[in-house]
């Protein structure tokens, strides 16, 4: 069995999380976030899309659910303790097209000087949601690139300086090699969650509630047995900037 | 020993096979289509390019191999039972690079409203045909986003409404986790693939007809083996709609 | 224990080597570059940016860079035994987006003639590095078309005509399935990385040149280990064209 | 006043005509390609799109819009004598984004070998709709290309050779320098016109079908007087290939 | 002479002005905007970028700059009349690549309902600022596609309705057709046009503010003699839809 | 009549000519080149493209035909007394799709900090090649840009500062403002033009040599009738930044 990891040993420091859309957060790493938040972190959530697209509802128009959904995770971010939400406002399906977001990523880590940085597995099998491999990709990008000084030189002379980030966590991994016990906070993680309700039905279990809780939970036990505790999340670490020899 | 799953449980139900070349869909999985047929199922297979340049006879002009294949198709759409085939039409190599391709499988999805749809798995590795794995990835999103009323809301205003595909089957699979017993189609198979004769000096093995069908045998019963039946199709299925918890 | 592999069995040959950066092929593959140039081949090393942005230092300019680099890679170059070193010039870090780097390399293709050819893995994970994964991808598919006459066929109308070639080799392999000896040639490899002396502050160790040798030689022999020899370079081989039954 | 100019001196020759939409070439040079028609010319009119935003009704669905365009302007065709129609079958409005579109029209030239070519003036001023310029730009760089060998190669190595048209005439010109006297094929135009029935809506004028007729007779006379008879078509003539010198 | 034209004769009914900088609805037709105010109409002037690159000055920052840019355009705004001001916030320059910007004026477009627009003529010879003609052309095409119910169907299936904009008014024309005496609201528009202190620099005339509201006067005065009054606008005035017979 | 005008006031300054092919240089405005030359101007020709498919030969192949015409570019170069020729390298016919030549045309003007400026006027009715057009916008527009420092940050960072031309003179006018006087240098233009024997083809009189000297001094006659001389080049000349008020 593998032995667990604690969580990222950071005290008082910040960290960016960079997800597609509203929900993700909770839903991929909030029993992690909620943790992190404990030990007196900073968390900043950037979500690259609005949402705006997220409904099977007909009836809702586009930018009225943009609203429910800032909504919804106002209380999320409040549940979890996350200090700040950053929205880039892209609309939901197109982060793959979209030129200059491995920009503003960067520009957003120069701002922040994050000590880690969660997001994406962009290698995670089967994962067919173009946001999510793109959000993956380009946050790994402006990572090892926000460190270089002639990259986004307007950055540079605007005084905004190349920034190391030492860790990059990647949730839903596909070769998970780092373990968070989450069994003190998956409370919280399950009622982040819950508050995204125009997202609910998109769970493909009973309607109800309960349901819907066990599901999370069940998800997170299974993940707890790989690592030998009630509840986890998995991630794949990255703690080298390269891997150039 | 992993155990053999049946062919898909559909019966006079509508499925869509969307490949990049004329021969992929008898290559790939020509034996799963020919059991499916025999249950009284529609089958529409879609091809996105027009192949025309898959040859490496310098005398034939793309324009000319386009017809010659159209005729191949349709010789084995015959053999295998095959009601309809649809042409995209785009160039063969170019795949990756048609901004319309997802549109275009969205508004078939919600126009043929099909209840499995089959395509390449796009996380092969060392799958090197760019069109392949753009087939791959486009169909998948397809399959999830044409399922929500505001992707494409031309359609949806159309009367073309957000139609929901249970099951998704991808062939060639990376890792596969579900296997057809084609013991009783193979020769179909077999005789599906060999009319696609301009396609035929691509095939590394001795130039006679026999060694290429022994070769394409040879492959369905490795296949077969990891299932327990003398030839076998595998594909990775995927039967939830979202990875999203 | 998987068995070793030998080298390419090529004599009196043309290679090429696709890399994206001044000290890629040193440091991925210097060691079998090495064994094959003393068989008797020719090797050419294709790079496909100039690593203009390749320093953490503010004060050294980009376009006084890519001079240092080049100095850098001609030493390296020789002490390989390297015949010929051609640079495309794109920027770096923007490979992904370059629009004709296909077709130039399926020209270098043609008019070099080589029998093996060695690039990225592409479906190496967790190499976040952009352009590693756009000249595996470009490399592979380059290889892949150059064979076919309608695909550029200008090319063709020059008198550059179709060429297959038979064997690629894939390094930082996500899968591998050959593993080449280097205990010969370690030291060449290790003395042409060091010469890149303009990349030595991206190596993660201690600043001394001798925990940076020690480093390489670990890597390498970690290798070897797979194969039973001392010191090992891994590949992935590809020696048919197509998966394509 | 300026001294009318006769129609174009060819015949028994081919002519194309490369509009945006159907009904265009009815409303720019009715008048003209029935009088080229009636000397013995093969007229091809190639439409660009299909025309399937072309309606203020939004009961009509763009793909039933598209048949109603064909059938109307297969009447068209006929009323003034058109042998061919060719559609290229691009969306409505699109066609200033369409990479492929000179290629398209290059292999056209190349293939009708015509006499002449019209199309529009794409340097008109105040000609919002940037399906016209679009096609007056590329059907302009098409005829200058289309003479040259290794302007697309695909088409010369596939017997489609380099050919030269002499004279391109620019309808709806910022600077007539080319009047045609369409006086004996007025009534010829404005019926081909009128059979665009989906169309009507747009024109700006009472609604019964008399109004609409006064206002295209009114047109073709004012044009008329620039040049001396009852009724006109102007153009600007190109009849060298090139400026350079 | 001209015979002078009076303003658009619009009374208590939106107007819109759509253009590519702070400070160009001042400079350009400022004097226009203060008598449409006078007549009792809605006024809201578009700004596609956040004009932060239009400064000389190395040593402020872009981001700041766009600061101070608000602050001056809302201080213009008052002087006006205008009773609102939208942002897209693109950046300075580049406009021209901007694909989705010709969608969200239509939106606005169909939002506002507006009687009147106003924007660049983008046929102006020797305008070589790109962000202007690129402007011109988008909204141009704007106004022409939002009275189509198949073009952006997701705006009219959320409710916003196709709208006809009867009249544009095209500023710094190429061809002027019609003159707005400004001679009661010159000193409104030289005043809102000194407030924006950032870009005063640009103005090639003596440093001191007195050369440059004589340079602004100079101008309006040049125009008005053209129609016969003190100080006047120009304007190309389109008031048909389509030039499509 | 209009007054002519005299050749630039310029002395021992830098002069950029920023053209398209090879040849455009001489052909255009050849004889206003060799009169800058001759007082003591240092005069730098930027050539965008390699000319690579200029020729009507089937024959020649584009990669040998770049040859040619470099060796034809420095005959002339030399006649006219031009100091540097660079070469952009991009291919005949693609300068419209090349994102980053504006950027490299900024670069150059901030490297030789000309005082004035020559190109092709973009605006020129009926000039159908579309790389004329693309080298005079960008031209045009990277002259107004490389005045500001927060364009292309990363030169300013290099130290490549804003620079301002006061003069841009594009010939081949439009709408002509401004003639040379070419009578003293009318017979270096003529034999400049002439060395670029790949080219002669192109020109449309009689074939031989004495011909089409005829027509190169008629343009020029014709064009020194405008302003009262025996041969002369006419340009429009924008003294201003910007048209902002």
């Amino acid at each position: 069995m593998v032995s667990m990891n604690d969580i990222p040993l950071v005290y008082n420091e910040n960290t960016l999380v960079v997800v597609a859309h509203p929900d993700d957060a909770e839903s991929f790493c909030g029993g992690t976030i909620a943790k992190i938040v404990q030990r007196g972190n900073h968390i900043t959530v950037v979500i690259c899309t609005n949402g705006d697209r997220g409904s099977h509802d007909r009836q809702i128009r586009p930018s009225d659910l943009v609203h429910v959904r800032q909504k919804e995770q106002d209380q999320a971010r409040k549940i979890l303790g996350v200090e700040e939400v950053i929205w880039l406002g892209y609309r939901d399906g197109e982060l793959s097209s979209i030129g200059d977001l491995r920009e503003r990523i960067i520009r957003l880590i120069r701002q922040k000087q994050p000590s880690i940085i969660l997001t994406f597995d962009p290698w995670k099998h089967y994962e067919f949601h173009p946001d999510h491999r793109a959000v993956g990709f380009v946050t790994g990008e402006a990572r090892m690139l926000a460190d270089l000084p002639w990259i986004c030189p307007e950055f540079t002379m605007e005084g905004l300086l190349p920034w190391h980030i030492p860790e990059l966590y990647l949730f839903s991994p596909q070769e998970p090699n780092y373990w968070v016990d989450i069994s003190s906070t998956i409370e919280l993680k399950v009622k982040s969650r819950l508050v995204h309700c125009s997202q609910n039905d998109f769970i493909q279990c009973d309607d109800d509630r309960q349901s819907f809780i066990g599901e999370i939970k069940a998800r997170a036990q299974e993940t707890g047995k790989a690592c030998g505790c009630a509840y986890a999340e998995a991630f794949y670490k990255v703690d080298r900037t390269e891997l150039w020899i």
